[in-house]
């Protein structure tokens, strides 16, 4: 059985994704209050958002939906008590931070880390493309900033960050944040608690 | 003051629509838990999706979310203890259901007759169409069946449908259900807990 099997819940998220930044921001909280295990699942959205046929963004495609959103956001962030800046860029670009994430899945820092990056889009409305950005926040947790992002940027990860993305369209993921608990999928930060409830829930059984 | 605007919370719904199902089984109960009163504007998502490209549902157009929204309806109604059946037919067509709620919005039956309708039509999976199908929900809550049909079926409730839903659309609504509390605008059965809030706060200062 893999590590991802043996996950209680699987959280399939991407750092351009302004409802994934409310789950990455609540999720290690709120699973090891209901005694679950995350496995981080960075992918990109922007492909499998191509492969649809929305592009680049169903909240710029749809004026409507987009306006609406940005609402949403601000009211959601006041809801979970975190802060919010509407990102002057959206959606940011996210391979590299995405490429760093999948190469802490396994490691202390992933949460940190990816709420770190969450915070520079979402909350201090800055670039998270390029490695400038993200070495200072890779060295403030005390890490080997360069080896990490020289891993980062290596053939194997970037590979598996394209299985990666290939297996999210493969398992009908069509948008971020999505949740998987077992085979049931869950999508949106608004399904968040019913996905680790059902995780407790089998852990029981 | 017009009625729709001294009201606390707007409920624009539609009765072909699966989330509104679960907004429309909900919502008077808690509405009257917040102290909070529903304006019930039911509308035709038919015209709003096909005036932004959408037709004749995002939930056929594509089909991973389509394949998704099932999963997560056995599981919402779960959690909110309501009944479900797939329907057969979808989205069924509503324009007489929603004409005679207009003809009952400041009646005292029209909670009762949404349900009806709704669970006729997510738990029965039967036609909401006709008006044979609609009378003996009509009649069975001792209302004047025929009258009230007739009515609905006349110039002025099928030109008060139409300037629903152009209202719908001007105000930026792209699904159902949709609260507006004041100018605040809230969209899908997730929301209604916090736009309940909402309208409850707003009583209070």
């Amino acid at each position: 059985m893999s590590a991802s099997q043996s996950a209680d819940i699987e959280f399939w998220f991407e750092f351009g994704s302004n409802y994934s930044y409310l789950s990455v921001m609540r999720i290690e909280h709120e699973a090891h209050l209901y005694g679950v295990h995350v496995a981080w699942k960075p992918f990109l959205l922007g492909p499998i958002f191509r492969e649809l046929g929305i592009d680049p963004s169903p909240f710029l495609l749809q004026k409507e939906k987009g306006a609406y959103v940005w609402q949403d956001m601000t009211r959601q962030c006041r809801k979970y008590g975190l802060r919010w800046t509407r990102p002057s860029v959206f959606p940011r670009p996210s391979v590299l931070a995405a490429r760093i994430a999948l190469v802490g899945t396994q490691e202390a820092w992933i949460g940190e880390f990816c709420r770190r990056v969450m915070t520079r889009n979402f909350v201090e409305d800055e670039d998270i493309k390029e490695a400038q950005s993200l070495l200072p926040i890779l060295h403030d947790l005390g890490l080997p900033a360069t080896e990490i992002v020289e891993r980062a940027q290596s053939e194997p990860i970037k590979s598996l960050l394209r299985a990666q993305t290939d297996e999210a369209h493969r398992r009908g993921i069509f948008g971020a944040p999505t949740f998987f608990v077992g085979q049931e999928m869950f999508w949106g930060n608004d399904r968040l608690d019913d996905a680790l409830i059902c995780a407790a829930e089998r852990r029981r059984t």
